[in-house]
Parts: structure tokens; C-alpha cells; sequence
């Protein structure tokens, strides 16, 4: 079975339209060209609330009939349903059709696919917080401006993750590949360990016995740093175990800048807490420098590569991994002999040169030129 | 040596003018009538901008000429050079002044001061975060709507509270009287733990090994709990050394916390897991509503007490203690036999008759009555 070209847009599958799934619809329809959005949830009013808001054209009643004759499904179910549906959707959906998720962790939905299921599908995630829940506060703009992981395997067909990419482009989100397993890591970190954080320190406080009621008292760093405490107890519980195993290694890791703090404190070693304040002074400056990049002009890089899924994948975690953002690409195929070839599009000439020596340092001959040339 | 009753509109002296100092001789003269502001920095550079901003309006040689003929004293420097300069600020000053600090800590200044410097000092801290310093970011409407915790010592004298008190509702804060140790507890809790826990998040997502650079892909939930990380170094390490003790205690109870969420995880203890985010979103309902209450009508509360410092100042902490903010309030003096009359006032009924009851509770007879009758 392999995935044959076609125009994407066609029709989209959604599988759960509850917040994300719903602003996934209404942004296909708005962003995407996408005419015919299908939809299905368990819940008759949710499918009802979506056709009404317009984020999906058509309610269906099975997950196998939101998956007929569509190009992309989209399963936005909750975590530990996911591996289920998105077997289901790649048996349902017709062979040229490409299945991603929405889930916010990858390890445990890619162990539950088979090599012939992974051709098909590429995992992917956006970065978007949002406090509301629900197809009724789904917007067109959810996506716009985020990072939306994708996290194709080792064994995805390259057609399959050129579709998701263009999709996820067309939407106005910024598309980055990455590995399934960095991809929790990096979740862990990023966002599971901060509510885990933030938890923690508003039950804390909620629950300090002294006189006067500490809720009362918060300051701006309190609200802050328990802004997303108690966000969805069932859905940040399914969450919080389905990445147990990369939380528990950023816990621990916690822990251990926790007990260098309390020894540092406990012997009042004033200098070495100034310069432990001063490391992440540094690093908050360089996560800030690096958000607020100007624009900068256009580049190509262009590689000749055989016809292998592995090598495609490769390419772009490489790529990911170097921090190097890919803001469109091409790919040209010629012959299962020839191979095909590569544009890969990425902004400002630095980011351009780091690119070509990321390809070159992979075997290959990169050739690389300003767009406007 | 006794505090005279003066009007509060008089003369004000900052020692220390960078962005709270700065702010506060901006809010004198535009919100509280204050004609002269007489400011002492040890940087000439920072009196010449502090006089051109109009923070102040007389750039002061030394600590002693800015208390001259002053009225109120505010020691707004680091953290650590408090104690020093509040005492060197009580003997500069005229006897009648009050002096006050800005400090976030209180507990060590407290022993630093004997019963006679407790009688004209109450402690200050304006609840107000800024990612800025300097008199240059200094602003007249920094400290409007804020909790300002007012930390009266057992032996001050009421009329020093009290016109503190009138002072700081005057530019437009929430006056809030508060025991000092509890004020330190509460200050470990909710605004030095929570720093504490942004610098270790920011400094492990910076420094993970992983392929890709995990501040590159931090969301929302990161930005929040890393917006205070890497503050202003040498002045947070100060602070977390004067508060020691407080931020250690807080520190172990959040490992307890953290240790009790890893060993929920370990078991993969789903319920017990969403009970403990359920947990976590009660008390951020709970802080949520009550900074979002209505606006109330104005009640107060009559109280004889007897002529004695340490009476006053219990009235206030125990109503601070029962989340009961004071509005406003008067003192009428009429013997040192007959003691005196205490009104104090509140917004809303209920609030009104809980106070009574916390005065009731203190020995009193209190009388209420709402301010319009």
C-alpha cells in the first residue's frame, strides 16, 4: 500500500471535535480551502454545537463514517483513547488518506501502531494553551502562530508528512518535526512538569495553616506560577500517565535543582545563589532572544535523496533537532532509482548555512540559494 | 518619647530611590497632597533623575537630610541595609515621624530594633511586582489597587499605624496590618518559593540534554511559570537569605508535595492522581473568587479600648487575620484612664458583622452601623 498524490483540499475527518478538534474544522474551512469538514463525537448535541458553529459540514455517526473518503483525518480524542481511534481511522479511511492526532504525548501511540500503520500516519501536536474547553469556545485562529509538533516515524511514507506539513501551514501554524520520544521528553519539561509544578504550589498555599487565608495575599509571581493549576482534573490525569515515565525523570530531575537550592540556602552561601539566579537570568534572555527573531528573507536548500521513507523522516528530525524551522518544502520524485529531489525552504541565511551543514553532515550534497535569486 | 499627631499631607523622606522609592514620592504629591519629598540615594546620578522624573523634590546629601523635618520616613534600599538604615532614620528624624520600610521581609528587622524603635516604625510592604528598576521606570499609579501589608511590632504606637494607614490608602492601596513573622511565612509562600521554583524550571529546561532546544518549544503553561525566573539576582538572593527560614520550611513542604505526586505516578494511581488536580483547581476557585467580590457598602465598627499600644495594634492583626480589610479607620483619643474610641471601617454586612465578631471575640463591645445612617 502506498500513499498516492492528491490535492489537499479535499475532505477532512475529525474524530472528537470538542475544543481543538472544533478549531481544527473551522480552521480548514477558513485557511485550508477545505470544502467538506466530517465530523464525529459520541455526543449528538457536541455534533449538533459543531455544525452549528461550522466546524464540521458534515455529523456522522461512527468514527468510520467521519473517515470516508477524506484525505486527512484528525483524531482529537482524549490521550488514551487515541491509539484505538487512530487504528480504527487508518482501517476506515480510504488508502491514499493520511491519519494524524492531536494528543499532547506520542512514545505510547507509536509503540501501538504497526510498521504498516506508521506509513500512514504522522503524529503531530500544537502548542497552544487555551483555558476553555469545548466545540462552543473553538476558534478559526487556535493554531495560528503556534508550533504544531509533528512527529512522523521511522517507517512514515515522506507524501504523508508533506500533506500534514502543508496542512499545518495552511492553517498558520509553524510545523516542526521531531522525534516521538523527544517529543514526550521535551513535553515533560515544557509543559507537564509545570502544571505539575503549579499543582502542587496552589494546593500548598490553599491548604498553609497559619492565620490569615494565603489565597488572599498572591501576588503577581503567585498568579503567575498557578495560572494552569487544576486545568482539567480527567483530561491532565490521563495526560500525567500517559507521559509517566518522562514526568517522573523531570520530577526527579526537579527534585535534585530543588535540594541544590535548600543546601545552598541552608549554609547561606549568598555567592552561589546570586550565580544560580544569574544561570537562569541567562537562560530565560536566550529563550526571549530567540522568540522574537526578526523576519528575514527566504532561503532554499535543495538535496538529491533516494526514495526510502526512512531518509525523508531522518531529514526533518535532523533538521528539528538543530532548531532549524522548515517553512515549506518540495518534494520531487523522479524514479524508485533516481530517487527525488528536496526543497526545503527555511528563513534568514544563517539559518540557511547551519541547514546545508546539518544535510551535509547526513551524506548529502546540499545546494542552497536566496528564493528571490 | 510619644508620637504627636500631625497633618500626614506634611513632608515625606525616601531613602533609596530607585522603582519603589521612586514611585512612592510620585504617588505623595500626586495622590496624597505630599508638597515636599526629600529623596537620598547613594548614586548622585539616581537623585538628579529622581528630581527630574519629580520623584522627589529635594536630592539629598545623606540619610540624615533627607529625615529632616519630615513627617514620614520610607527606607526603600535592599533588603539586607534595612535594619541599618531604618535606625539611623529613626535618630535623624524629627520625634513626631513615623518610619516605614518597603522591604519583603520582616521578621529579621523586627529583632533588630529595640521596643523605643518599634514605637515610631511600622513595617511596609506594598504587594506589587515589575519586571523593572529604577527611578527611571518609577510610577505614580504603581502601587493603586495593590495589598499593602502594613506589619505594626507589639509595641507601636496607634498613631503611627495610623497614619501609615491614611498614607497608603491615600495613593490608592489596600492597607492590610499583618503580624511580621506571619507576614514572612506568608511572603516564603507566595512570592519566594514561587521564584524559587521559576529559576529551577528555567534553569533545567535550559539545560537539558536533549537533541533539540527545549526553550525553543516552550508554551504557554512554561512561559507562565518562568515569567519571574532569573529576577534581578543580587536582589533575590538577599531576599531569600533575610527570609532563610521561612523559604527553607516552605521548600521541604513542597518536596513533600512533589514526593507524594511521584509516588501516585509510580503507581499509576489514576484516581487518587485526579483527586489531587481536583485539589489543586478548589483553591484557584477559591482564590479566584474571592478577588473578583462585588463593591460593598461602607459599615463600621465602634470600639472603646484602653490607652495601651499593644491593644491597638492586636485589633488590626486579628482582623488581618480574618481576612477582614480595614477601609479605613480613626482613633479618638480621651484619657489615659478612660482610654479611647477605635472606628474602624469595611465594605459589606457580612464582612462588617464578622469583624464584630473578632472584636467581640477580643473582649470588646463592639457597635456597628452602616456609614450612611
Amino acid at each position: 500500500m502506498s500513499v498516492e498524490r492528491q490535492p489537499i483540499s479535499g475532505a477532512v475527518g475529525i474524530v472528537g471535535v470538542g475544543l481543538m478538534g472544533g478549531s481544527l474544522g473551522l480552521a480548514a474551512r477558513r485557511y485550508a480551502g477545505v470544502e467538506q469538514v466530517r465530523g464525529y463525537s459520541r455526543s449528538r448535541a457536541t455534533l449538533s454545537l459543531a455544525v452549528e458553529r461550522g466546524a464540521i459540514t458534515e455529523a456522522c455517526d461512527s468514527l468510520e463514517a467521519a473517515c470516508r473518503g477524506v484525505d486527512l483525518v484528525f483524531v482529537a480524542t482524549p490521550v488514551r483513547l487515541i491509539p484505538e481511534h487512530v487504528r480504527a481511522a487508518l482501517a476506515a479511511a480510504p488508502p491514499h488518506a493520511v491519519v494524524s492526532d492531536m494528543g499532547s504525548t506520542k512514545g505510547g501511540l507509536m509503540a501501538a501502531l504497526s510498521e504498516e500503520q506508521q506509513r500512514r500516519f504522522v503524529g503531530g501536536h500544537p502548542l497552544c494553551g487555551s483555558e476553555t474547553a469545548g466545540v462552543a469556545n473553538a476558534t478559526a485562529s487556535l493554531y495560528r502562530g503556534a508550533t504544531y509538533f509533528l512527529t512522523p516515524g521511522a517507517h512514515v511514507d515522506h507524501r504523508a508528512v508533506e500533506r500534514l506539513f502543508a496542512f499545518v501551514r495552511d492553517i498558520g501554524a509553524r510545523p516542526v518535526s521531531i522525534d516521538p520520544d523527544e517529543h514526550d521528553r521535551i513535553m515533560a519539561l515544557v509543559s507537564h512538569l509545570p502544571h505539575a509544578l503549579a499543582n502542587t504550589l496552589m494546593t500548598q498555599a490553599g491548604e498553609h495553616r497559619g492565620s490569615r487565608d494565603v489565597l488572599l495575599s498572591g501576588g503577581p509571581s503567585f498568579r503567575d506560577l498557578t495560572r494552569v493549576a487544576g486545568a482539567n482534573p480527567r483530561i491532565w490525569a490521563d495526560i500525567f500517565l500517559e507521559n509517566r515515565a518522562a514526568l517522573l525523570a523531570s520530577l526527579e530531575t526537579f527534585r535534585h535543582g530543588l535540594d541544590e537550592l535548600i543546601t545552598v540556602l541552608r549554609s547561606s552561601d549568598e555567592e552561589r545563589l546570586e550565580e544560580m539566579i544569574r544561570r537562569a537570568a541567562g537562560h530565560r534572555r536566550r529563550m526571549l532572544a530567540a522568540s522574537s527573531l526578526p523576519a528575514e528573507e527566504l532561503f532554499r536548500i535543495v538535496v538529491r535523496i533516494p526514495d526510502r521513507p526512512g531518509v525523508f523522516r531522518d531529514i526533518f528530525v535532523a533538521l528539528g533537532d538543530a532548531n532549524i524551522n522548515v517553512e515549506d518544502f518540495s518534494m520531487h520524485h523522479e524514479s524508485a532509482e533516481l530517487g527525488g529531489t528536496l526543497t526545503v525552504y527555511v528563513l534568514g541565511e544563517q539559518v540557511c548555512r547551519r541547514g546545508a551543514a546539518v544535510l551535509g553532515a547526513l551524506g548529502y550534497s546540499p545546494v542552497t540559494a536566496r528564493e528571490s535569486e
